[in-house]
């Protein structure tokens, strides 16, 4: 069992903590103080689903959450080892010392990518290329410290390939995919005030929460070095909801969602849990297979899928879009009906439809989360549809500890 | 004498080389594919040193070589690393890489505060915290790596001081205080085209050669970390330089400057030469002492300090400020005076000033070096100008060799 820094762990843990609760409230001061300053500068946007969308909301503010993020994280870092370098050079901790340092060089990369994306647009290669490449010195870092490969085969599959099996370089792939996947998952689960946010806020805590589980576990140091970034992710990121939820009076923009992305998927190699941490991705999973079909546009895709607000109701519907049946695949077309039949998307068929040249059309949901949930609920109000989904993530959170405890005991020993 | 990673290191620097060159193409070609892009995101500025001052040019180019820099440098980390990785983790180099990647969030978060500048407009105060808390890691870097706070005093002292001094905690601070001053000295020296990215690309080039004389020298290893950094530095530098000098067809932003700025801090500090890397600042240091009276609004300040165009003769002249000389102290009063008869200043009285209800008012140059050459020269066209200045830097750097090694050994044995 490796308990090597349990002993200062929880020092660490209180100077972690009070630096986490300054931060936030620096987030909080700082995103009230600023609004103006990004809406002069262009980064503001108007709220699509609104009675009044004439108000411009500041956008991007994830950049003052990520930026005071990084300075509570060094100045933690500058704390935690000046201890060590005072004392004596000989037991530095060199390896937790680069875990932080990686840590922090992935996410210092991926504001800078988000918040590059929010100002420029950028093209999608570069959202899979700087992802990719930055997170080289994390995989590097976890093979230093873990060195293995390898992973313990489920029983059942014991008999064919034996207790555990090495699959090299796969692992690394799985994990460089991860910090390309994390980074997008949350950019795509997006659209309704606090939900990028409020997500991230559930995703973190609950994964603290393991952390602490695992804390007296194989794996300590891990563990608590993987509380030690998430607790003022968590700070941050909640000063950040609080502006954010609805009615928004800030928008977090591609700079928070790509930081966030990356938070986890650092917390998740560096903690040595990159299998478990996806289980706390169960909606953003749900929603990034539900938009496959859009995605590679089997289906059209408009450029917004948000869902639309009924001015009427003053709630939110399910959007929608139109195709013609005749230029579906028939294969396309009878799985669209039995998803329908199945309640799994909203399909109606006009015959005739004068507004497509009087030929057949099907109208169906855009193929989202946010609108599968509108789609079985009806329309709902905005905050009641935002506390909806979080409630969904942390029911997805409550499934990943099922899974990860008392399901995973019964397929490994 | 530290000869640790020499056999190895020659590979390391072809590989930096290639890798480098490959990455000035890529900002070449990046650069002039994405103006547009750059324009339409408001980032864009007009040349206020033309006849035609309508041409709308894109700014904040230093963040396409600062992303190409940090790309380059993963991929050389990787490539570098992977053969310990790959060998044997027992003999991991952690020192290195620990350097390597305190280097890179350094830099990053430098590109990331000079891109938030040119979109966000941020207050002073914000540009001293950032860099000041990025350079903590750095300096416990720099202990964990080199430990002692003792510097050799000159033979002059040393009946006085003892052959050396521990300085402790003022060496640190000297460090963090390099950091701040080197982000901003560039970012004041600058305002005709390519003078921002000339300096540096002369500044780096210098400071390589400087690594290369004592790379068999006592801190080998570091010399050759600097190197390493510097090459891709110089490389993607030099691409943006080819769009930035005149006519400039690219502005560079703070985004460049900032992390220039780093970049020589970084190599200062982690290549163990923090008080030789100050030598090569001297235009930047005569600039800052000079523009002191300015900055202090000991004489007024004016928002822009840029030469003037002169549309007749197509030349650039030194722009120039007017005061009341019954509002200034009389002790700066007579400093101007004399000044301006040793040819530092170019200064003129009009009694019974009609601009400004007939008192009398002196005009004087503004104080930058920019300004000051143009006192000397007279009008000269802005290519002229910038050539002259980056001689002006070269000139520098010889000073600097001359300092450090005949001068240096009057004094240090």
């Amino acid at each position: 069992m490796d308990t090597s820094h349990v002993g200062e762990g929880s020092i660490a843990l209180v100077v972690s903590a009070l630096l986490s609760t300054a931060g936030g409230f620096a987030v909080h001061k700082a995103i009230s103080a600023s609004g103006g300053t990004f809406i002069q500068a262009g980064l503001s946007g108007y709220d699509l689903c609104k009675k009044n969308t004439k108000t411009l909301i500041p956008e991007s503010m994830g950049m003052i959450s990520g930026t005071v993020f990084l300075m509570v994280m060094f100045l933690f870092t500058g704390i935690q080892f000046s201890r060590h370098v005072l004392a004596s050079e000989k037991n530095f901790p060199h390896m937790v010392f680069e875990q932080l340092l990686t840590a922090l060089l992935c996410i210092c990369c991926m504001l800078l990518l988000g918040f590059a994306d929010d100002v420029l647009n950028l093209k999608w290669r570069y959202k899979l290329v700087l992802p990719t490449l930055a997170s080289l010195p994390l995989l590097m870092t976890h093979y230093v410290k873990f060195g293995s490969t390898t992973v313990v085969v489920p029983l059942l599959l014991r008999p064919l390939l034996g207790p555990s099996l090495n699959i090299g370089v796969l692992y690394y792939l799985y994990m460089s995919l991860l910090a390309v996947f994390s980074t997008n998952a949350i950019n795509i689960y997006a659209g309704v005030n606090g939900l990028e946010v409020g997500q991230s806020v559930v995703m973190a805590t609950s994964i603290a929460v393991f952390n602490l589980v695992e804390l007296k576990g194989f794996h300590s140091s891990a563990h608590h070095l993987s509380l030690c970034l998430l607790m003022p992710f968590i700070a941050t990121s909640f000063a950040l909801f609080l502006h954010n939820k609805y009615p928004a009076r800030a928008f977090v923009g591609d700079t928070f969602t790509y930081f966030a992305g990356m938070t986890f998927a650092v917390v998740g190699i560096l903690g040595h849990f990159s299998k478990t941490v996806m289980l706390f991705f169960i909606p953003q999973l749900v929603n990034f297979a539900y938009s496959l079909p859009q995605l590679f546009r089997v289906i059209p895709c408009p450029r917004h899928r948000l869902p639309q607000y009924n001015a009427e109701l003053d709630k939110l519907e399910y959007s929608r879009t139109t195709v013609r049946v005749k230029s579906l695949n028939p294969l396309v077309y009878r799985t669209i009906c039995l998803l329908s039949a199945l309640r799994l998307m909203a399909a109606e068929v006009t015959e005739k439809d004068a507004k497509h040249d009087g030929e057949t059309t099907i109208t169906v949901n855009n193929l989202t989360l946010i609108n599968l949930v509108l789609v079985w609920s009806g329309p709902m109000h905005e905050r009641t549809l935002v506390w909806t989904l979080l409630a969904l993530q942390a029911c997805g959170s409550a499934l990943a500890f099922v899974i990860r405890y008392p399901l995973a005991s019964l397929f490994y020993d």
